[in-house]
């Protein structure tokens, strides 16, 4: 280890303590004036990005990749504007979520206060170099940045414009720490600094966040992916589940929240399943069905190939989704237990009954009844901004918007008590 | 690996979906009908006790360990009484913690779900076999229990009293998974098992913890200890601050809320310093303090050894104080933030601003305000009987109650709605 990251999360951390000191009109203003110097600094921005841009092309990156890692004046504008909202947020640390006095006379406060230093480490988009850190001072967080290594212009010069906010105000710049070198050394470095580093949330690929998983010896908030099932039930408004099933699946594959499994109860698979690859052909999805899936396609010429343990576990992001029919609301919610990733789970049902026990029997961050799976995100659900998903069942479980990146503590105001008064008699 | 315990995991986690669907009122007899099970197998429980007793006497263990394994009529009725209460508390998990409805209809709810699998990992006291399995299953989890060897007798007939009440009400005995084989491998092939176990709470002695944080796959809330600080502000009512620190550090030394270290202002410090030594020393309380502290002690003729780094930062957990002088508030707060452990902080004083400021600049989990630290307990807090105290910064910070073995998650419930309706055109 060459004591590299440990020097600037150190110092990272000693801003944190002057981040947490700050009132919430200073953290907003801060997280406004960074927008304002992401507008002001946006040539050289642009033409940080386009290094980075030249330097993935002649690499070989993907379409998607270059897609993903491309900024223009209207992409830098809405990072400018996502700042802007955050700014604009109630402040997470406001006032007192809880109070209550005791017998002896004891007021016992609950209050938010900040995690203190937050590691973010990141893939290609270098959105999240402004997000992130917008998200972690709106929360009076520090936070130490470790972005992909072909956005690194593009994350320096961002963290450059952060920077200037910072240093108007007479802030420490290291509030917002950007580790410039992207060896991956460094990240094992940062993960083993369970002195320094409060939470680490890792976003990307899988891949990058088994690494994180596997090496870290600080906390770790993270999902690995979203098999979100959509569960038919004999009760369903079929209509209403056509909808959910093509805005789940189709409206945008690619993301974690998106349709990867259908669940269709038998008593309803003859109405439902032809509309269904009617509805998912249509829209060019391929379907992998199980044995009574794949009866139905036939009758409309559909080319259903047979799912196998493998589909049923696929996170596939694509216009691909696995299809089964089950007896009953029991082996739906074994499917869900079995394959399922806690991520996001819907049931189309008219039966409250049903529905109840749907959401009672399964355990994942979020349940969605006679609603699309892709609502399962921050703004979608009135969080504001998300910072990340979580699937561990600590600390947050599903979107994390600001209050995520804080933690409760007690504030107890007395007037002299003490708890054995009997040790105070000599 | 073995193997052992993953077994053991795998059938602890299938319990647990079966108590994450009883409701409150079932969790909460059966929790009753442990504390009956507990008083009906007194006989057996004593004597697997006094097996464990002889053979930790015949091992030599010293009499405060014997004393901590002990079980006698009064302690384990003392047990099931704890059972009891626990039964008696507020369900957990009842009702909606939150609820909005947005824009487009859909009701956004938050609820609180059960962790899952909860790994408990401590030390002699064979109460917490039946204390940590109660509040466990009061949240819906299901426990995996790793007692110490010097009390596996203990714990096995406790457990198989917690099993009959499983047992007579048609529950898998899983839920409750004691390891009876206490070989460390078992410790560490549990600690891998993140697919299975939601959280681990290690309770006992530092080295205990440390052993778990390093080698832990698994979340763990915990804390390695109190280094709880006494700050007398030169406004401190005097008679009120002497009261803070003999309860603080003579009522019971040996618990993590005991203070370790006064920190007196130095305006304050002719008046304070030598009333606090005469109060210290007249309950055997020895003192070590800085050149400034010790200048006092040659007027009553008390002894006053110097303190060093190792003093400020140690708990003593012992009659023994470290003490020192501050110039101001400033000092003091860097003091608390070089040596303290974010269990509990208290301040004397009588002015509103200096206690706003120490509660806004200290980190720790709880900070009192003319109150003792001896108040840090959950059952002093409110939150009924305590499951450990995180000094983690997530999830929970402080005393853990109930509560803080649950987990908020999404539940929304709609009538169709969609995130893109234009996808549904065709």
């Amino acid at each position: 280890m060459s004591g590299y990251v440990r020097t600037l999360a150190e110092r990272a951390r000693e801003a944190s303590l002057i981040l947490a000191a700050l009132d919430g009109a200073e953290r907003a203003a801060l997280i406004a004036a960074m927008a304002e110097r992401l507008d002001a600094q946006r040539d050289a921005i642009l033409a940080a990005n386009a290094d980075d841009i030249a330097r993935g092309e002649a690499a070989g990156l993907s379409a998607a990749m270059l897609d993903r890692l491309r900024l223009d004046p209207q992409r830098l504008g809405a990072i400018a504007g996502a700042l802007r909202e955050v700014a604009a947020q109630a402040d997470p640390l406001d006032g007192v979520t809880r109070s209550e006095t005791r017998a002896n006379g004891l007021v016992i406060e609950r209050k938010r206060v900040p995690l203190g230093l937050i590691a973010m480490i990141y893939e290609s988009r270098p959105n999240v170099t402004a997000d992130a850190a917008a998200l972690c001072l709106k929360a009076g967080n520090a936070v130490l940045l470790r972005g992909g290594s072909e956005a690194r212009a593009s994350n320096a010069a961002i963290a450059a414009a952060l920077h200037a906010a910072l240093r108007e105000r007479g802030l420490p710049v290291a509030a917002v720490s950007l580790i410039e070198d992207t060896a991956r050394e460094h990240v094992l470095e940062l993960l083993q600094l369970s002195d320094l580093i409060d939470l680490a949330i890792p976003r990307g690929g899988e891949s990058l966040i088994r690494f994180v998983a596997e090496h870290a010896r600080v906390p770790v908030i993270k999902h690995y992916k979203g098999v979100c099932h959509l569960y038919v039930d004999r009760a369903a408004d079929l209509d209403l589940a056509v909808n959910l099933l093509v805005d789940g699946k189709a409206s945008r594959p690619g993301v974690c929240n998106a349709l990867e499994t259908l669940l269709v109860h038998r008593d309803t698979a003859a109405a439902f399943v032809p509309r269904a690859l009617a509805a998912l052909s249509g829209r060019g999805v391929q379907v992998r069905g199980c044995e009574r899936v794949r009866a139905f396609a036939g009758e409309g010429g559909y080319e259903v190939a047979a799912a196998d343990d493998g589909d049923y576990a696929a996170e596939y992001l694509d216009l691909i989704i696995a299809a089964r029919v089950v007896d009953d609301l029991d082996q739906a919610l074994a499917h869900i237990a079995r394959y399922g990733s806690d991520h996001t789970e819907v049931i189309a049902t008219a039966d409250p009954a049903t529905a109840d026990a749907f959401v009672r029997r399964t355990r994942s961050s979020a349940v969605m009844v006679n609603a699309s799976s892709r609502f399962n995100d921050g703004g979608q659900l009135g969080l504001g901004a998300e910072i990340g998903i979580s699937t561990t069942r600590l600390h947050a479980y599903g979107p994390m918007g600001v209050e995520s990146l804080t933690i409760e503590r007690f504030v107890v105001r007395g007037a002299g008590q003490v708890r054995h008064p009997e040790s105070l008699e000599r």
